[in-house]
């Protein structure tokens, strides 16, 4: 494990900040010396988070931020990699690990090897699998991430000791390290993620201000509620996944199509039995997989 | 409006059993003397139900059930809903009222009109907005439709007094009453409560074991579990509902599947705009229209 003191946040807002407010509190409590320093274009932001101690020190200035970090976390949206990798470019130690907190993986990795030429040892792509009803600062909590899975997604490059200090990190945090090859990540988080948010996105869209039906949302009940509940997430946050992970997004939205026309044809051919079958597997698998709670 | 007191429930479970214990609760409280009667071919269940104080008496011949009934509640699923109405035909009195608690409204009013050669002026078609996790007798409660609203599908043949009747003994449970077209019934609740049913259905069958990612359910967070919530619901019930409803909900279905044509083919174009414009316009609609939750 490599030593780590000076961690630099980039970007910190609820996910950022909570990594930060954490390892501040982990610090203080096992005198490990950590100075955590953050940076973002929002000045006012940065003297919010130190007021809210979250951080300890900020810079108005990137190579200022990082020129001396032991370890760089990416909190930024994944719209802002790219650049933000590309500004830290040649101000950084070269034994200086980086890690992110995208929720898709393999575009990270590319403009890692686009701005770096090469996916560096020290790069270790991350997704935390934590979210709140809040975004923004002010919601930062150091325990956003006990109990939670964090997934670290190593490529060939990848050194095992910048591996190692990441996940103990996050370990001292209180999260669950899932290792999963970033493809895999894209694909399965593409599947169980971000096609349920579009689903829900697409529902909302295709009834709101209906021609047909008016103002329909008004005879929705709790079931309509819940299963648009993640249609009011953060717009900017969904376009740039929806372009960051377009190949596998596409491909499960597809894939749901056809699902959809095999139903479609269930349904026109009053085939009874099959779609008693599909909605009883679902139902179970459902049941079984998914922690029980109430309809 | 007609005088009622004799009231058979026919299928006494979660929704006629509530309805059931609502008006026995109303009839001794206001002295109306209401007689409320229990049929349906488990006699176990009826016997649970009398019980529970959820029917006064129960019946275990459909005839004896309904011959003397003032007003007959069908709770029967939407699939019996023409067997039912074909054996109480010839054994009810000319003026007893007949409504129903069906998801779909068309497909029961032709039920009606193929049983008996017409619409009946006495058929008050009705859909009560109103759910809860457990199902069954042991779930029923009187105060299930408490501000729930209660939509009444009148046709031209129905009879101002059945109506006025059968709105005034939902009234006196708490309920608030719509009163739409059939036809303009089953679209909205194809739109809002039909189809999401489905494509929850759909997500969850389409990830069930799936050959390239596993026990995929592994990975699924809160959003996940709520937007799959109502895949939990009763296969028989949306079986019915997707044969009852079938040319409302393929309409639906077929716009879903334009929709998310055009979603893919802005992701596939990069098209970050329009994206954004979708995402947010849907999610200001969503916190617009839709009681405010967490996310």
């Amino acid at each position: 494990m490599m030593d780590v003191k000076k961690i630099t946040i980039i970007g910190v807002g609820l996910i950022g900040g909570s990594f930060a407010k954490g390892l501040k509190e982990v610090s203080e409590k096992n005198n490990l010396g950590y100075e955590i320093t953050g940076y973002e274009p929002n000045v006012d932001n940065l003297k919010k988070a130190v007021a809210l101690g979250v951080i300890d020190r900020y810079e108005t200035e990137l190579p200022n931020a990082v020129q001396d970090a032991d370890l760089i976390l990416l909190g930024v949206p994944l719209g802002a990699m790219a650049t933000v990798l590309s500004e830290m470019r040649g101000c950084i130690k070269p034994n200086t690990i980086i890690t992110d907190v995208g929720s898709a993986k393999m575009s990270v990795i590319s403009a890692v090897k686009e701005v770096f030429g090469e996916v560096l040892p020290n790069f270790v792509a991350g997704h935390p699998i934590a979210g709140k009803e809040k975004s923004g600062v002010e919601a930062a909590c150091s325990d956003l991430f006990i109990d939670h899975r964090v997934v670290l997604t190593p490529t060939q490059e990848t050194s095992a000791d910048a591996m190692a200090t990441v996940r103990a990190l996050w370990e001292s945090l209180g999260a669950c390290i899932t290792e999963m090859a970033p493809e895999f990540h894209d694909e399965v988080f593409a599947a169980t993620s971000h096609l349920p948010h579009l689903l829900a996105f697409s529902l909302v869209d295709l009834l709101n201000e209906h021609e047909e039906l008016g103002n329909v949302f008004q005879y929705t009940a709790g079931g309509f509620r819940d299963f648009t509940r993640i249609a009011s997430s953060d717009a900017t946050m969904w376009r740039d996944i929806s372009l960051s992970n377009a190949q596998a997004i596409v491909k499960w939205l597809r894939s749901y199509q056809a699902e959809l026309d095999n139903l479609i044809g269930l349904i026109d051919g009053q085939q009874s039995d099959a779609l008693y079958k599909l909605f009883h597997d679902a139902k179970v698998a459902r049941d079984t997989h998914i922690v029980k709670d109430t309809l």
